[in-house]
Parts: structure tokens; sequence; C-alpha cells
């Protein structure tokens, strides 16, 4: 028996919201906004909210670290509330939180960052080292034929990172670094894991791992 | 030495539209419909850009199999011309063949479907089995503690696709499977892998593999 899976339909409903510029938002999240009563969203999603002034609805800042579930909680089934996730709701985002309510893609990090670079995000992994060591996931990946594109841990510079990748993979890699994509601060490195032993800049980073083209 | 990558800028740009609903377009691709001179896109995405008025610009079907390689080279350097790729460049998209281009993201109907089924994307592989046949890697990704969002051969019926999985992997299955996802036909299964030995069901398919929870 095959069970065909039925939409949800509870508040808050979930929306992607794009990596931080409103150039990513989509018509559908516009026309939310427009509906909403309140809107919930960090605060540089805010600020691209007022920006175009694209609401009237009463604009909420998502507290930070621990306070986050606890504030999640008390707006579980408040009618006409939206929730903002920054990027993707699905990619290391607020829809995990939300198993009842309706949720919306929006454009990730990982996806403007691929498309600064040209590289392919299917037959690619896409993992997280924030909250799991995944590091050393990233030589089996690479030996079966995937690219890996990692979220890493927020507070690391990009040379700490690179350094536990270095530790974790026996290949020789490429490594392309976004960092900011989509603000004003916006940046993209491309080199070897040498290359990036000394650089201490830090930002919201997204890095493609591909084998050594040599 | 570290290289900071320069930005591209040559004509034509490319853009994603979405999965096929003009809900996800972005503000950037609304934006660029009302500068551009030609829009090259496929016909349900062209439906969409009229429906809504989007833009003034001439109108090109792009052509499908073999012929789409030849044309794209033909629009090479047009300027004011802007090539749409269902879904988002990077995702299976028409990325790969602007090399020199400026690519901006898309909604891709792996986001759509993760949406609808409420499953990460991070900590999971994106593989497509349209070009290669990465049937074998399933199992691996699986043990290594990763979901699998399959992009699997468009002529395909879902229990002809659900047979290539079961043959390859030797685990314990859970499939969720969206098709035509933001079409007016859209629809989405759960089951395991013996509940699709007979679904004859086609369209544009994700097909997300976990491991069975049982």
């Amino acid at each position: 028996m095959v069970s065909q899976k039925v939409q949800r339909n509870f508040w808050p409903k979930v929306l992607g919201a794009g990596p931080g510029s409103s150039k990513y938002f989509t018509t559908i999240l516009l026309s939310s906004l427009k509906d909403a009563e309140t809107v919930v969203a960090s605060s540089r999603i805010l600020q691209e909210i007022k920006k175009i002034s694209a609401t009237d609805a009463e604009l909420i800042e998502l507290p930070k670290g621990g306070e986050l579930y606890e504030f999640l909680n008390t707006i579980k089934s408040k009618e006409r509330t939206y929730v903002l996730s920054t990027g993707d709701p699905m990619v290391s985002g607020l829809g995990k939180f939300f198993p009842e309510s309706e949720i919306e893609p929006g454009i990730s990090s990982i996806q403007k960052c691929a498309s600064l670079i040209h590289k392919p995000i299917n037959d690619s992994a896409i993992i997280s080292s924030r909250y799991k060591n995944n590091y050393g996931k990233i030589s089996h990946l690479i030996a079966l034929g995937l690219n890996v594109y990692l979220l890493p841990e927020p507070e690391l510079t990009v040379s700490e990172v690179v350094k536990k990748i270095a530790s974790n993979v026996g290949y020789k890699l490429r490594l392309h670094i976004c960092i900011d994509v989509s603000l004003d601060t916006e940046r993209v490195y491309v080199g070897s894991v040498e290359d990036f032993m000394n650089l201490d800049d830090n930002g919201l980073k997204v890095i493609f791992v591909e084998p050594s083209p040599s």
C-alpha cells in the first residue's frame, strides 16, 4: 500500500527567505508577507523587509542561542504568523522545528555559492558540521566521486575549518570558499588546502570540496 | 596564495526559474525579465511568464533533446539575453553550459519536495541517474548516515526506478516520492520499496531515500 501524503496546514507557516538580500525573496514569500499579522525572522532579514516595505505586520526578531527553542514554542499555532528561515528551511534551517506546518523553500547560501563558483549541486553531498562532527565523511564522499558542500561551525575561521578538513582527508583537494553570499561583504576564494592554512577570515561560510584537478 | 574569484559578467545571463509555478520566481528573476530583450526558457516556464505578464521581451522556447546543445551555442554572447533554467541552474540545470556567464539560483524541485515531506537537505546527497548510473552509490551513502535525493531518468516510471534502487541497495529503505512539484498535478507518496513495485505513475520525479525507521 502506498499512502499519499497530505499537505500540512497549521500555523505558523515557515518560509525560506534567501541567504540575505531581498533579491532572492520569492513571489510566494512577498504575498505571504502582505497577508501576515506577525513576521518572525533574523535581524538581517527583517532589515531587508523594512527596506522594501514588504509588510504592515508586526516584526519580531528571532532570539539567538538557547532562547530560540523556547521562543519557537511560544508561537506554535499562532494564526497568520510567518516564520522566515534565512536560506532554505530544510537546509540547516527552521523547518525541523515545525513538523505540522506548511513549509516553502527559499534560496540557500549553498545555491548562491554554487552559482558564483560554477559548480554543480547534483552529484554532491551537503553536510553540516555545526552540530555533528561530519569531517570524517568527506574522504568517503570524495572516494565515491561526489563533491561536498560543507556548512562549517560559524565560530571557526577559514584556517581553522581547513585544518580540520586536512586532518581528516587523505586526498589532494581543491577548495572554493564563499563567505557572506548576497551581502555587500560577499567574497569568494579558491585554492588548495595549503593556500588556506593562514586565512583568518570569517563570516557565513560555505566550503566546496573537490579532488584537486592535478 | 589564495586567489579571490572574480564575478563573471558575460551574456547571456542564466537564472533559475523554480520548479514550475511562478510562485517560486525570485525578485532578481522578475527584474531581469523586465530588462530583457530575449528570454529563453522551457514551454512551461514561458507559459508562467505570459500568465503574469512579466516581460515585453521576445520569448524563445528551448528545444529538447540533441538540438539543445546546438541552440545554446547560437545564443552565446547575445546581449540582454536571459536563459531561464527550470529549477536551479546548478542542480542538473543549464548552468554548466555557460562557464563565462553570471548565474543566479532558483528554487529546485528537490527543495520543494523537501519542504513537502519535511526532510532535511543537509546531511544528504543529491544524485542524478539521468546521465550516469549512480544507483550503486545509494547504499554507500546510507551507510555513511546520509539520506539521498535522487533525480532519476525521466522516461522511467516509479516502479521501474524503485526496482533499480532495490536491486542495488541491501538496506531496508523508506522512500518518499514527489512528482510534478508546484504544478496542479503535484503528488507525494511515501512507503517501502515493496509498496512501490507496481506503481506505474510518472512525471517530474524526486525520490528521497532514507533507512527504514523500523
